[in-house]
């Protein structure tokens, strides 16, 4: 295995340390750091602080070949990276002449002259960085060339870091890119232990089994595979797994089912009571998603399910709202919405509303395909909010693998 | 203004260095530290690994009067934060014989005897520590005093470490809880600029303006002025902000709609277009509120809008599906599903379908009440996530206003 060249993160903000926001560009950069194949040591917060900021540079630049620093690079006077990397790498801030220039056209656009010498704050870098232009955004990146490695001072915002980001990192890439099979409706421990099996022998994968609510990762890194090896192991794993895997691309569940209603030239409908709208904002958040979804009814209260998707009075008198019945009636209803496709939900997600019967957590979940219409009766764990992320997940890969199958 | 006592959060696990899950438990811990009047100098994100755990929890524990440590707690091999702590503060392990009593009885529902022995380690404490018990799951908390401080060691997932940190923190809070108006539809410079000035001359209250796509959190943080007087400042703030604030309590948007349709007595229903049912679930996430939606209709395709919600296909050939009369014969056809509020979207989310007339952003908005239908039209920034999410901050809080004049 290939020795990993050690990295670190510096996110800096007081709205982390103060804790009124989550840090997101951390996993992001740790990520793509990984993916290029460094290891990385460490992640630091600290607040827009200058001294703190360079003593945590001034540290991590020592042990590391690459330190990745986001915020603080921005034109008001909370923005202090420039000055704080400037000593804690013995480096002047010098004016980028180019850079004043384009900034200077952002500066006119400012009245106040406070505003436009901030603007122009952007354009110093430390002496002898690359600058690396900003695309959208007005703050530049710069990479400084340091005795023990890279030091890169990118922006806060996602949009603005992330393309410098991939910048900093080409050529330094020395294995494969991770490859991600993403599951569903499968048993964490189940698939640790059907990849570890298919993997069995092989020291040059590295595997991870993440979980989150209803969906499992399996991650295989490259530790001395390469890349065709990777791919390999990538099939194995996935025959080993079996159909629970809906994709190895990087494709969410609900873009692995646009796919495949649009292959399929099919329409796909919802009929929704329990996740109340989730399953169609996930499927609408994917973009093109109207090619293939006609749109469906929240029917929250029982008049709805009548009114609207044309289950019996009777249905729900004799069976009660959750149950197979009403689920099949409701995925039927959205069916004639205009759909060859149709999924239903009907369950008591908590924290009340739950019977000896009929306890909370209980979920029917139904599929109208052309040829039929199936149900399937879960029994979900967790809180309110889990137990509807868990039956939206159900919900989308029932439909996924009625769609793989038609 | 009181000097805050500096604090340090250590978060541990492979799968936060290698990006593969964000970290949420910083935030969550920061923010209870703020609150109880400690000041985040730094927060730290390291491996599962033991001498990385140790050398963070040594330098972090040398400058800190507190150091929260979540994760590596569990029961098996890559849980090492407690061998860690032990040799970072110079303190053997011991094995604390209640834990283990009450430890023995989850070992036995284990048939492995790894397993078992596994279990058993989490009765290992440091000596002299004191013992936080589980309240959730099965991994106790330890809070070691030491001579710059206080180390607590609390297991990662956040339901069993909230509230082991909020009886590390009791007794230690110096200051007033963080007042946070929650305010939609008013822009970062405008807040900032109307709560500046209602705090004129007052330096015991610290102002922040945080903003998020559509909302707009006001902070206010007691430095010196104690509870009563954060109290008068967040009402002097309230009244220079107006109808834009939605919540001094913490409520959610969604959560402030519930809430005045229940006091009202009212029943209230949605009809979306481009949002694609993101509104009726972010209602249907607030517990109990089938109390008082109905349900709705995604008329994702113009088809539904007409067979659904009554629209006549005059109107949406004439005015186009993005236009004041759809979106206002959308919200009047949400009522006839038995409601007495409605609110309605259509608009264009991107990345296509945008015209030089209707480009992408622009979205209507309407609210149908007992007395009267009104339109809104909006012109929203950023990619589609962003129009959409935007899109339903725009139409819960204009039906939150008209829920209040009701």
């Amino acid at each position: 295995m290939p020795e990993r060249k050690p990295a670190a993160v510096l996110t800096v903000g007081s709205e982390l340390t103060t804790g009124l926001r989550v840090d997101t560009n951390t996993a992001r950069i740790a990520a793509k750091c990984t993916a290029a194949g460094y290891r990385v040591t460490e992640a630091v917060t600290v607040a827009d602080d200058r001294d703190a900021i360079a003593a945590a540079i001034a540290r991590l630049a020592r042990g590391n070949e690459l330190v990745v620093v986001t915020g603080g690079l921005g034109p008001t006077h909370d923005d202090l990276t420039r000055e704080a990397a400037s000593s804690a790498l013995g480096r002047p801030l010098v004016r980028d002449d180019r850079l004043a220039e384009q900034l200077e056209a952002v500066a006119r656009r400012h009245d106040d002259p406070v505003a436009r010498a901030q603007v122009l704050r952007q354009a110093e870098i430390l002496d002898g960085a690359r600058v690396i232009p900003p695309v959208t955004g007005t703050a530049p990146g710069q990479v400084i060339d340091t005795p023990s490695g890279l030091v890169a001072l990118l922006p806060g915002p996602p949009s603005e870091m992330l393309p410098m980001l991939e910048q900093v990192l080409e050529g330094a890439r020395s294995v494969a890119e991770p490859v991600v099979l993403r599951c569903a409706r499968i048993l964490e421990s189940d698939a640790q232990v059907r990849a570890q099996r298919a993997l069995e022998g092989r020291a040059d994968v590295e595997l991870s089994v993440l979980a989150s609510p209803g969906l499992v990762d399996v991650v295989l890194m490259d530790v001395g595979c390469g890349r065709e090896g990777l791919a390999e192991a990538a099939q194995a794993v996935a025959h080993a797994v079996g159909e629970a895997c809906y994709s190895m691309d990087g494709a969410s569940l609900p873009e692995a089912v646009v796919r495949l209603a649009r292959a399929a030239f099919v329409r796909i409908a919802v009929a929704e009571s329990c996740t109340g709208g989730m399953i169609a904002s996930a499927i609408t958040d994917v973009p093109g998603a109207s090619e293939v979804f006609v749109g469906g009814v929240v029917a929250y209260s029982n008049s709805l399910k009548t009114a609207l998707l044309g289950v019996e009075e009777d249905l729900l008198r004799s069976h009660g709202a959750v149950s197979r019945e009403v689920a099949e009636a409701m995925a039927h209803g959205a069916l004639s919405l205009g759909a060859d496709f149709a999924v239903s939900t009907t369950g008591i997600a908590g924290p009340s509303g739950g019977t000896a019967a009929k306890p909370v957590g209980l979920v029917w979940v139904a599929v109208a395909a052309p040829d039929a219409t199936n149900a399937y009766e879960l029994h979900l764990r967790g809180d309110r909010q889990q137990v509807r992320q868990r039956a939206v997940v159900n919900a989308l890969d029932l439909l996924r693998l009625s769609l793989e199958r038609a």
